[in-house]
């Protein structure tokens, strides 16, 4: 239950460093490499001679050569060559619009036609100097819309992160959620509170005191297909909260893109972007390091959660207020999809 | 393959310790833990929210707190509270009937209506001055039958167990079954032999000599659902073997819960209860890792088997006279769930 | 899609010294022991008692003495004996046609009323003086066709082998292929170029030169079921290469038995049997490991591209001319099916 005309994160670009990388997105087998002028290509992960994985080849002079028999893929899914042999015959294998951008390796696993580049999903922070950004991924045995739920919904924080950033206050603010076209907005602000941990460390960095009341906010957006951004932060307690001054506010936005992997396992791509001390590497590292661990928490849970789930199908879940940010992106998720359908009706019949 | 109206040993009490504990028993995902009053409480293993497993939650004042999102379960499985939410509306999950006794937690997976803690099998040692007990658990990919199997016919000792407890009278002595109601009890008796190894170590323990003759017994008792009590000892020769005075004997019982997980995997808790000596602790700590070792060399056997038996679905197996305490075994099963299901089919009618 | 009228190479004699050996071949488990005049046996792996695996038994005596409840396996398939009980009527197990010969246990896992010793594949290298022999074993999560087309072609050594015996010549030189009977031959002739390492080496302890231009040979022959000898070569350039002089030449027959556990799971029974310097041990351990530790290589290559047919099952794979060997062994394969299919539909009609 994915759409496949979207743009999806599909790697980072340390990941095809100077060697292929195999991925499965949206079911699809991909392998992901440069081509010769260095610029992002994604093809099936299949040699059309004897069906090898093309992902355990290397690439030489921007042509991915086979592992097995040598056969020299070319950036469109045509072959090049093979030594001693006439490829002209040779079918193609299928090449996937791709796109390096903000840092990312976008991939379009639907109908290419469709794919346009600049649809793909707008970071305004990517490469701001006033910015900076960390991050990492993992691999979670679970349908990735278990995570959008995960995400859209906070109050787990106070349950599954509570040694680090929950706090009682999330769970007693009543969240809201709001439909912007095809985003999904959930926002909770507390104010007048005590700063967790973290936020104390980044108002210590930003040159502010930290032992005074704060107000706190988290806005949770989703966006289709899968990506979930949430800007966070604190500013000193009735400066006007979300919209206080920057010299009175810290904040941050936590990156999170939810790739399909097949329909109940998913990549995700977590990190970090923030808005205070951009030029410390240190600092960055640290909140990669500490952000990475909070995230890893949430990995059995939501393994366990779709194994009950798979145990139990025909069960109801609850929708509770809490549950209206991820209600809502799923609306939306399912409305793309039959969407997609409908064209793939339309675009068959015509 | 086995009867749910029934009470089956689901865990030890250490194992609830300030803790839930997640554990599938005869297919059901089950939660347990201790309620306000020390009670055991069991319960699906799902909370109505978003369906995670309430076992990664925590025990709060004797209600369970869901790890995810801090629901509060209740001791009968309905909702008591929820952060900034009302849960009157919620569904509650199942409840199953749980008790604590012997030194076990023992639940009903079946209709709860039927549920008699009465009929729980009856440990006479159990808490008894003169008797001490030790044991453990394994987890175990087979059908909980072909341990019954094995544990009603000894004659396996000599083979599985050649250097602890087997000896070559076991294979020569042959034991006779009978089936009184709904136990079935296979014995064997062997006159004036060698005390192998762990009975020269009892008698010793006890004061009596262990180089002279003895008179054995196994007398193995299998009552529903899948309990295998077997008592064992050793007499000095011709003083009434079994019934000899205590003063000539040494004995014990050999304490084996035999619970499904699934069709084809099970729980197996092993122990024995042992009338000597019962008032040194590093005698019991000393037999229960011998057991251990003892009892973990029947694990390959039995998964292979199981193995064998899916390979070779329809191949019809031996039932000698060694085999008739299994045969007599699983015929009892067989009727209590043909009882269960007629009396399903009446209650569904009426 | 395996032939079973046939004779697979099973295990080596080593694999059953003083004890039984479970394995399976062509979806039979088997049990493999030597009987008592020390003659290889192979018999379903399958007590008839109670369905345990007779291969975690013992053999005394030339017997299989199960290590379950002690019966006593004949080498017929029929039970000699058990403890206190009468066997007679005791339903016998399948016993399949086993030969040692040239180093190697063979197994016929199909009618055994066809199967004929005097069919085993010839190994006129065996016991030679001349030759010395050293192997080893994989296993493999791949169709054992895959392998087949991997050793009828081997243009892959350039690539998967590349750091050991691959070289560009290979690659440029078109092999041939023709069938003789049920045999099939890719021969491969590479003149007047420089020998790699390997051949360095052997024409080194040959005491020929080993900087000068070589001929180089390859030839590939299957033999069904599943053999592949590959005779490999070198001789100083322009003395007749393959039909050089001995004193000219050091060649070597690469064996590879590929016998299938499932349909898609094999057992890879690889070595060298080679004719130069054939009293030095510590070369045979030298080359063994070498040969071994490049054979590995193969093996993601192949379980990859197992995975990656089975996730596209429709799609169509090239046969190049390079791929002409395997394309010919799997016709003679898919007419000994056939062949064997048909004889048993006469054999049930009759």
């Amino acid at each position: 239950m994915f759409p496949k005309n979207a743009w999806y994160v599909a790697c980072t670009p340390d990941e095809i460093d100077g060697k292929p990388l195999g991925r499965t997105i949206c079911n699809e087998p991909i392998v992901f490499f440069r081509g010769p002028e260095g610029q992002v290509v994604a093809l099936e992960d299949f040699c059309p001679h004897r069906g090898a994985p093309l992902s355990l080849g290397r690439v030489v002079d921007g042509k991915l050569v086979c592992g097995y028999h040598g056969l020299q893929m070319g950036c469109d899914g045509r072959t090049v060559a093979m030594p001693n042999q006439r490829v002209r015959g040779f079918p193609p294998v299928r090449s996937y619009p791709a796109v390096e951008r903000y840092g990312f390796i976008w991939v379009w696993p639907g109908d290419p036609a469709q794919a346009d580049p600049a649809r793909i999903h707008h970071l305004h922070w990517a490469g701001h100097p006033e910015w900076a950004y960390g991050g990492g991924l993992y691999h979670i045995r679970c349908d990735y819309r278990l995570m959008i739920d995960n995400l859209m919904d906070l109050t787990h924080e106070t349950y599954v992160h509570a040694d680090s950033i929950g706090q009682k206050e999330i769970d007693e603010t009543t969240p809201t959620t709001h439909v912007e076209g095809d985003e999904v907005v959930t926002s909770r602000f507390m104010n007048n509170i005590s700063a967790p941990p973290f936020w104390r460390m980044a108002l210590r960095g930003a040159g502010l005191p930290e032992d005074q009341p704060v107000d706190r906010w988290q806005i949770c957006r989703f966006s289709p297909p899968s990506h979930v951004m949430i800007e966070v932060g604190v500013a000193l307690a009735g400066r006007g909260g979300y919209h206080a001054d920057n010299k009175d506010k810290v904040y941050s936005i936590v990156v999170d893109f939810l790739t399909p992997e097949t329909e109940n396992t998913m990549w995700y791509f977590w990190g970090m972007a923030r808005h205070f001390k951009p030029d410390d590497p240190e600092l960055t590292e640290a909140i990669r390091k500490g952000q990475g661990k909070i995230f890893s928490e949430d990995l059995e849970m939501l393994e366990r959660q779709q194994r009950n789930l798979e145990h139990w199908p025909d069960r109801q879940l609850l929708a509770l207020n809490i549950d209206a940010g991820g209600v809502q992106s799923r609306r939306v998720i399912e409305r793309l999809i039959a969407a997609e359908r409908a064209g793939a009706t339309a675009g068959a019949a015509a």
